[in-house]
């Protein structure tokens, strides 16, 4: 049973983690499968937009506990394999801010560490009311200290600290108000409003949609003055497309563009 | 007809645009008019506190597309002119943050764009009930990449994503929710209830307002050890002024301050 | 009478700010009373959590103006003493973030200006409802520039702008909704809901908690792939702990970990 599907409809890539009767777990072979599906959807110009959901009755429960309590078998008690764990976790989750296309996380069940790390370093989330979210290693003893770098990065940092040491969870509403998810449905509607949504975006000019992407988490990360001269390069660069010129023409024609 | 009509008020200079045909678009004249008076604003000792609305149906639809078009005739496709505008509307807006004054957006109709983007570099915003707030560039096949400088600064990232990549709208309620406003009113209030927050700052002592705005920008751009560093310094300077000096004794000796 | 009681019970410290007749004003005293517990709490590695409460009325009013107006008789018209004064209150509000251990602010009454900034500047905040919150020093013609530092990391910044330059008060309420606060209860109940979320803190992992808060606040300030490169050193080097191994064990092995 492969550990992560993968169907495509329309422009849409749709991720199925397939591993319910380990909650999803981020596991070695997760990761792998994850990473895998990142790089092929870096060079895939086809894909306009990814969804990400999980099988079963968690979205994710974080890392492989079982897998990592094995690692310390090592002569230096694990120390090289966390590192390289910690480290390909990490890939994973920063490329899924640099992939071209847009990724929606769609939410059910729980989704806890490493899982509400995945859930935070989406560009969107779509939850299913019950939902639940937490960074609770603390509780065990292991700081989720990796989950809040994408946590702290998409809710108020006093609430951001309380998960964090507390280890409580907070529910599908409050994460909306919070900023970590997007749109809260019920959960027989999670797979339509996921893919309308999906949909939506997939609707648009691909590739504005990817210069805009990357923009986006490039500017965020400067001063406003830099930030600025940046992104003016990108509009330029944008107007200069044929199909933006035709976007803007049929809007002003008030006529549908013709993107074919 | 002036693009960009000024009248002045008890410390309170109002900036009205009016180009209600176009829906206030910033045109090439609309932003040197607005230059302009970020100019001479910014030498303008008299004036404490700008507000910034507009006339007609919308407070302001971002660009001026027909003009933008126009400018493909040029032998470089129009490269060189994007880039001056680009740069042009960017200096505007990082004009509106370096304004000595505190600037409040007064919003109604839509803020699309550039102008959802000028509400986002407005200090402060108040919008009537019912206004709508949209980057809808995607739709068109330009994303929205120099407005989300302003929007991502503003509203939890998600959110702003969102509103990129889908090109939906929110309305005013959600707006203040996210942070984009400060204050919703009904619009027959719209008026009376910005010139009121204006009048609140003009009251104060302009010129703990003018370093305070100055320091509250620059501050953010740093660490929290050379913010405090920075703010340390304006705390300083700020309390060796005679006015401060007079304003603390009549606080104590709960009179009204001598700030004549 | 102390100006700060401190008491200690299962791991928790107490601050109490005891100057009810000064609304705890941050006087020289009241500073290096806190410095003096700050110092001692970063070697203490006995204690886990800390809360900081204020006597009477308020929890605190800010500078003590009187002692401020005081210093201006100096030969250099108080601006050594003022240049002193603003770095000893920073480096207090600093270390309050790079204390070992958490901090959790207890707040009734009135939290202004610099007693608005300790809010902000402790990692979580319980709040009596009808607690106001404000930084308006601009009313008396001294803007609250460094109390900004700690409140625009906390709250949006249009919100903490207009807070700034208005001077106006927010509510419990309010407060919690922008994020000042983590929770607003009923007045009876200040101190007892506070101090279990002290407990629920206090009951994790110290060693955990603690490199959790120091890789909080570091990562914040860090670009994203910096961030993981911090975060993740410090995930390895936390799954090496003998107390996370066995916190992993028991997890796995449906049993409470031995952390004696």
């Amino acid at each position: 049973m492969e550990l992560l599907l993968r169907h495509d409809r329309e422009g849409i890539a749709f991720l199925h983690m397939n591993a319910p009767e380990r909650l999803n777990a981020l596991s070695d072979e997760m990761l792998a499968a994850l990473q895998a599906q990142i790089d092929a959807l870096s060079e895939d110009r086809e894909t306009r937009v990814v969804v990400l959901s999980g099988a079963g009755k968690a979205f994710c429960a974080g890392h492989d506990l079982k897998q990592m309590q094995a690692g310390r078998q090592a002569e230096d008690k694990g120390r090289a394999y966390f590192a390289d764990l910690f480290s390909r976790c990490a890939r994973a989750m920063t490329g899924l801010t640099r992939l071209p296309q847009p990724i929606i996380a769609q939410v059910h069940g729980i989704a806890t560490a490493a899982g509400c790390q995945l859930v935070a370093s989406c560009d969107m989330a779509v939850a299913a009311q019950g939902t639940r979210f937490g960074v609770n290693g603390v509780n065990i003893g292991l700081f989720c200290s990796t989950p809040m770098v994408a946590l702290s990065r998409n809710i108020p940092r006093k609430r951001a600290f309380e998960m964090l040491t507390t280890g409580t969870f907070i529910d599908a509403d409050e994460a909306q108000a919070l900023g970590l998810v997007n749109r809260v449905v019920p959960a027989e509607r999670l797979e339509t409003e996921t893919q309308s949504l999906a949909e939506t975006v997939a609707q648009k000019l691909s590739a504005a949609v990817k210069i805009g992407k990357r923009a986006f988490y490039d500017q965020l990360e400067l001063d406003l003055e830099a930030a600025y001269d940046h992104t003016a390069q990108v509009m330029v660069e944008n107007m200069l497309w044929r199909d933006t010129e035709e976007g803007i023409s049929a809007f002003l024609e008030k006529r549908k563009p013709d993107w074919s």
